[in-house]
């Protein structure tokens, strides 16, 4: 890409685009200050609360990059859920323009159109790394941005969780009979494949899930990895353990959930040449650090789970099977009658084939002797 | 990070450290052209030959993203092996300010100290995403720096290859005894171990390989990963599955072996902080995209490769024994003597501990009946 931003083409296209603030007609040869006034002004409104830190930090840590990459010339103000609008109200603020970015999980917006909830993850979806390698290498961002377009709105990758936990239950899952008028805080196409098993998907508020699975008015409840599952348990009134001991794995949802960040795809394209590609380098920073984040504190994480009465156990192979199939049935009956949905759900899932057909050789049999020679000391 | 690059300040900095190209006093007012002249320009050179196109092409990547972040400001120019120095001579070049920077595996610096080999790959080290968060998140990369530091130069990961294969037998591997002797193509530490196992480590050339398998001078040669092992077979003359069609698998060696750019430090250190963070955005750009790139394009090489007669076998469980035995040995042997590698191991060795306690819960399950599912069809 050939890039060159004139000082005057460059303060025309930030008056366009963003907030242009006063007084960026400073010399460029003045003495450089300790921060620079910004040329552009651009809000992100964050959909994950600050209590998700590791989520929230990925906004924050775009926004960072993208300030030292501008040299402050491009700031980036990161507001926290109802600062400006709600977690779920992020995707429609930046299409309006009433933000110019947001850093959200898609599958929030699943009641628009179940394609946004493929860029997350599926059920029996990518993991980490094949989200990344879709994603970037794939055709997989390109395919979501295509159907972003229509949303006035633009995205990539900032963020990825690995995978995640089966949540917190009650009593221990023993087969799918069991999954019979389950009570489980649960939501998006899980909750669908869920549902047909026999499970009732709840909405429960993090607030209450201590005490509705004290009470048992819920009987298991999902949340996200084992650093955030332990970070509930820093309040004793959250620690789902204590109540629902039997943590279930694996998260079969969710074998690595990406977030996103996205912008007002007006706002974005008038942008600089240089500033855009700080956003997207940023994005990929973004992407980068929060796995390592997940991966590199997940493991102390799950030891104080266990040490404060989480009982490890897997999901039974008759569940995980059952939750396949149906999966698939969902899948497939919702591409039936939704083109987007259809076109994004066959790419990724041709994908899926083939990168499995290489993990299975490379990487599963190298993890697989690592974790035998661990548990054997 | 604050930053603030006045005019003034930025072109002594440059005039001291990079290149300082003639007429960078343009005025910041005129209108844009379509190639800005650089005010700096660096040489980066790459250890890999071209034909490793995702490894040379992450070079390119990153030099790309540096021009694309600085409006062309920050030129890069990425040269091949032989241009200005052998592959192998890269890092005396940058520590000697020859060139800038250089794009290599830092175990090819073995021989100045093995502890230059640990921020590459360990046999049975960290897979990729382990490294990753290591580096990133689990001190690894300011410990390695914290070495490097003594030649003058700093380092970021940009690059990895993922899992790499454990090349191509003349005949099978069916137990430790069968390495008695075996004359095969490999280096470094992995060489090391070997020898101890029985094996002849070799140094034979890339472009003498297949003669060399071929007449049985040697019994076995490693290359990397099923895309590069593929593209030596682009050449019927370099396609070794024809001559030693036991393919193995997994590279015990080279769980995922980290590429990193390296720079002069103290020209690093004097850059304005704007060009200082693109590098650093540049490389985990180039880090992620390398890897993306190997797991997208992987799956079909490997199709590729046994449908022209590669057979796959894994290793013999006791021979993937025997070679983790002698490594630990090998391993604690060097520390013995040399603080800063004993430094890096243990922090290492702990660290994949910690990694693999949580991979067997959350990543490897879930990856092991995605692979399951997918042998069912």
């Amino acid at each position: 890409m050939k890039t060159g931003v004139g000082r005057r083409r460059f303060i025309a296209t930030a008056a366009a685009t963003g907030v242009l603030v006063a007084g960026t007609a400073r010399g460029e040869d003045a003495p450089s200050a300790a921060t620079p006034t910004p040329d552009v002004i651009w809000r992100l409104t964050s959909s994950f609360p600050k209590s998700l830190d590791l989520m929230f930090g990925g906004a924050e840590t775009f926004a960072r990059v993208v300030g030292d990459l501008t040299g402050g010339r491009f700031r980036i103000d990161v507001l926290a859920p109802g600062d400006a609008v709600s977690g779920l109200q992020a995707l429609d603020a930046v299409q309006a323009g009433t933000v110019e970015a947001c850093h959200t999980s898609m599958d929030y917006f699943y009641g628009k159109d179940p394609t946004f909830a493929l860029a997350t993850a599926i059920p029996f979806g990518l993991n980490a790394r094949g989200q990344a390698a879709y994603a970037y290498e794939g055709g997989g961002n390109d395919l979501f941005n295509e159907f972003l377009g229509g949303y006035g709105v633009l995205a990539f990758p900032a963020g990825n969780t690995g995978a995640q936990m089966g949540g917190f239950f009650r009593k221990p899952v023993k087969s799918v009979a069991d999954l019979q008028g389950l009570k489980i805080r649960i939501g998006g196409l899980a909750g669908k494949v869920l549902q047909q098993l026999g499970a009732i998907p709840q909405a429960t508020p993090r607030a209450d899930l201590y005490t509705a699975l004290d009470q048992g008015t819920i009987d298991a409840a999902t949340w996200v990895s084992p650093y955030d599952d332990d970070r509930l348990a820093s309040d004793e009134k959250t620690a789902l353990q204590k109540v629902a001991p039997n943590y279930y794995y694996p998260g079969w949802w969710r074998g690595g959930s990406v977030i996103h960040v996205a912008f007002n795809k007006a706002k974005y394209e008038a942008l600089p040449a240089p500033f855009r590609a700080a956003l997207k380098a940023a994005a990929m920073t973004a992407n980068t650090e929060m796995l390592a984040r997940y991966d590199a504190r997940n493991p102390a994480a799950l030891k104080r789970l266990v040490v404060s009465g989480a009982q490890l156990r897997a999901f039974p192979q008759d569940v995980l099977e059952a939750a396949f199939k149906t999966t698939n049935d969902v899948l497939h009956d919702i591409a039936d009658g939704n083109p987007h949905f259809k076109a994004v759900l066959d790419s990724t899932v041709n994908f899926r084939s083939e990168e499995y057909l290489w993990w299975q050789v490379g990487e599963y049999t190298f993890d697989n002797f690592m974790i035998r020679q661990r548990a054997k000391g």
